[in-house]
């Protein structure tokens, strides 16, 4: 199917994404029972950003970003563009022209396992974008590759439409029929850890407030005074 | 020894802990001998941290954070968690729930030879940690290791009450016993350094300053005039 | 040659360099035929400068700074100081009180294919400096190797005199010979990027722009309608 | 969907899943369009082996081995076990014991994106068995995974009764419903391929049988007599 | 202490050693509780050695191997060599010539948390060799470290004295007051071992020979008939 | 420059070449002074080949192995093709296929900063290569590089001409006007070996053999007698 262009998708609903991208990565990645999460190397090129919205796939190959202008032609407003790479590679294939123009057909951000360039431009743009590297290096646009068609990025598997969640801690994707309960389950998890926040401020400690000391000693977990020295 | 914990331990003084803390990582570290100083894939969570306390030690498995819990036990104010893994693993075994607990228990900062998640609230928090990546991946609380044992963390054998300096040089760690006459060194170095800076800020030439020209000559470099293109 | 300093080099013009720096790294590595660009892990101190100068090379050997010492002596205003080191190690070869040398000797900025130590205080004098790795880990000064001979650096090949540009995409090195027609290549470029960049705002497509849609087909992309689930 | 095991999954056709095995890794990747690959950290324990079969995917936790226990019980003759990891961790889940129980239910190799221990023993077993890392360190039965739903095994998404196809350049999956049409893709190829072996072996050219010399002109290809030095 | 040699040392007895290195790595690191093994990047030069011996240390600094030749000078029958290093470097430090004098003084294998050169004449000499790398890069003698103090070597506190064991499984290290319970324990392991090991070979299966049914189905593993596609 | 074929190169002379293939890698890197190392990523992809030949340069791009084809057509009896990549990537550009051509061309043996695949048959035919990772990963031909210009392989500088020498230890590459000298430095230093390798055999220590005792109080090595614990 390399090749191939899907020009039309299925999205989550606005209100579901919303609140996905509220929450944040850790919370929707322990929300949907820890999967999901790219692996740690993709790395925000500026601090602080946090979006969420609809997975636009691309597969590139290395040292080409043919498919991120084809993903372009495809990309609606408040989607983020998720860019797969046949190989480890970490050319530069997205950059200041590329960010102009997806922000201006409506991407909310990038997700790419390859290099970003230009990450002064970038940041200044004030542009979220995720990367496994910063790096010049420049691509050609030589091979066919994919656009909306399933992909491994980063370790995980992303479908078109998938809901794609972003900030400071990494990346993180929902299937998209699973988008509403995720969101859900997020929100129940932050009322909990509200409550636990309160009393591990006032120096609670979690080995009672999650009740693990009896399962520590059925374990042998054993004390002893010390000093030992 | 696994699957214990020693409740008490021995610290250095306060007022060592406070003129290693002033001295920072670099000057520590040459101070006694080059020694002591963590892999630099430690880096800080948030840039701008410098911390001395006496190592509070944790030994947890690959995706497992049980121990950190257990460990929060035994915290006294100004220690620094040091938290060690059996094997290579980056999951984010700390975040800001145990930050919030680690710090109302007095914790002055904590180190992870594993992942953090929640670099963004960790950083509003202006919480210290170190660590061997940001990952939102989360952890099960399954295996029993120890707290305030000897562990290795990040090639560096830490023992518990030893003083761990952090900055956003990296990771020092000083044998408790060493620490006051580290801290005098380390002073004494300060005063060295003042000096050259003065004379390095004029101009002057270290291989003038430290008198490197002659065993330059005994090595039997050479000058050229040049160029030589 | 190694044990071999040589005290003179050739230089590229002033505004030649002036040209590349305002370039930046990006247009620079594209201009000369994308090549010449360090590898990625070579990463700044701190974020946001941008500087090109005249390399100064120097070649040290794992854990040791002595040429970086000896290099001082043939720095003049303006020059980028390049160490390379004959195997890889991430131990902190450069300080503050390094940096706080070439500075008064009238370097620009220092490219080290090593560790980088006292990373806060180069930060606060705002002195650029490019490394593979923070480290406070300290180096001894007993082997000769060279300053101002041809060497390897993060992967490329640096020769003395040499035009060095460095910002937070990395660091490209533009051959002597060939600095002012980069720079005219350059200027050309940043002209038709400016007309591109226009257009792209607009929502134009880079399909388009650059006129791909034809060879695409040639390729033979094929489109589909979708959704495909 | 963590915590599920499906029993029975649908399996390729023997003749193909023979075709695949007898073509090779490198033969079915070119095959299927150059897809499918695990990352080239996927090495054999012993070289020289060659196998395909269909896939029981296996999803661990790191440092935790439970689910490979559980995978023994769903094996068939003929299947190939690929084990993911919900982490990057290289622990030791896999070992002669191990080797010995799938062996016995059938299984003709197994691919692990973790570590494997007793390499001796399973070398000598002659049982295959490619895996990212040879480590002893021992693993514990702690966190439920998954059997036999889709997973991502080094970079390559794997679904219950894809073919898995692996000798020592590495892993490839097929898609189980793609099988046929790439074995018959591959017997072309090798056809094509010991006709240009031939040609190759008489000292023809590459240039000359795959007609390139055109091409390479046309993109602007240069010929200089030298020598240039 | 940098810059002491230890000419003495305790070591374990030999009936004990024996019994370690019949075991084994991987029975001995699972019989002291899972710890002690080194990082999985330690391989041996050449595959099917398996020794055990008491550890001599040395201490080296990157690119330097003074202090190996140090080493030699206290190596008795039946050592093994275990060269930790200040920093992470592959530097070739040890080969042919230094294997022809440790063999000669007695030593039964090496351990280099450095590179190693020569690995073709030392595979034919069948020296036993781990490293974390072949380099044949050439290293320096200037500068001091120790010998027969404790060092971290590939992520494991070692001792003097200490019990090494070193197959194709990696390297592991045993306390030498721990070393004759170890072998007592591995022992009884590997009786059970064999044990397992027939009725697995007779196809039962590990889920009822080590009756994990229960608690999987406790965890809430649930089982699906299947096929799901 | 990319984008030119030199068609003739210089070449050292045959018995030059021959010396410096029966002396090795790691003996010819000392005699020339410790440099022209390739980085230890660089492995035999079947051991025991030991060649020297003169390098014939390509520069290709991540994924992409058409100049190896144009190369084939320059390569002279008893030359080595040298591979470099402008970017890091372990892609499989060459196989079976290839190692045919360029051994009926006349190609001692290849080394590729890529990956190669096909590695059972290149075992099988013991043809000699040394790659960065062994990879089925397919490649294109869509890009022009050089052949025959200076290229950087693996961290070392590759003129045409110059000799390239490749066993277990890895791949040193030699400047063809010092390949006269360094190959009689070599024999004068292999002779100085055989002398010392006879008196290490008897058990004499490098410590009295290279007169190292004198310097190693002068550094202020101190002696304890031990045991310390």
């Amino acid at each position: 199917m390399s090749g191939t262009v899907v020009r039309n998708i299925h999205r989550a609903e606005a209100d579901v994404i919303a609140t996905l991208e509220r929450l944040g990565v850790a919370t929707v990645h322990e929300a949907q029972g820890r999967s999901g999460l790219m692996q740690p190397y993709m790395r925000p090129v500026w601090r602080g950003a946090c979006v969420a919205g609809s997975a636009i796939t691309a597969l590139c190959h290395p040292g080409d970003n043919w498919m991120i202008h084809v993903a372009c032609d495809v990309l609606k407003q408040g989607d983020i563009l998720v860019v797969a790479c046949s190989s480890e590679n970490t050319d530069g294939g997205f950059g200041e022209l590329l960010a102009t123009s997806v922000k201006a057909r409506g991407a909310k951000g990038v997700i790419l396992d390859m290099g970003c360039r230009d990450a002064t431009d970038i940041s200044g743009m004030k542009f979220p974008v995720w990367s496994r590297a910063i790096s010049a290096k420049g691509t050609v646009k030589a091979s066919l590759g994919s656009v909306n068609l399933p992909v491994v990025c980063a370790g995980v598997s992303v479908k078109p439409g998938d809901v794609v969640v972003a900030d400071d801690d990494g990346v993180v994707v929902v299937p998209r029929l699973d988008a509403a309960k995720v969101a859900r389950a997020g929100e129940e998890r932050e009322k909990k850890e509200a409550i636990n926040r309160t009393r591990l401020q006032k120096g609670e400690l979690g080995l009672d407030i999650y009740d693990m000391r009896k399962s520590l000693a059925e374990k042998g977990l054993k004390y002893i005074d010390g000093p030992l020295d």
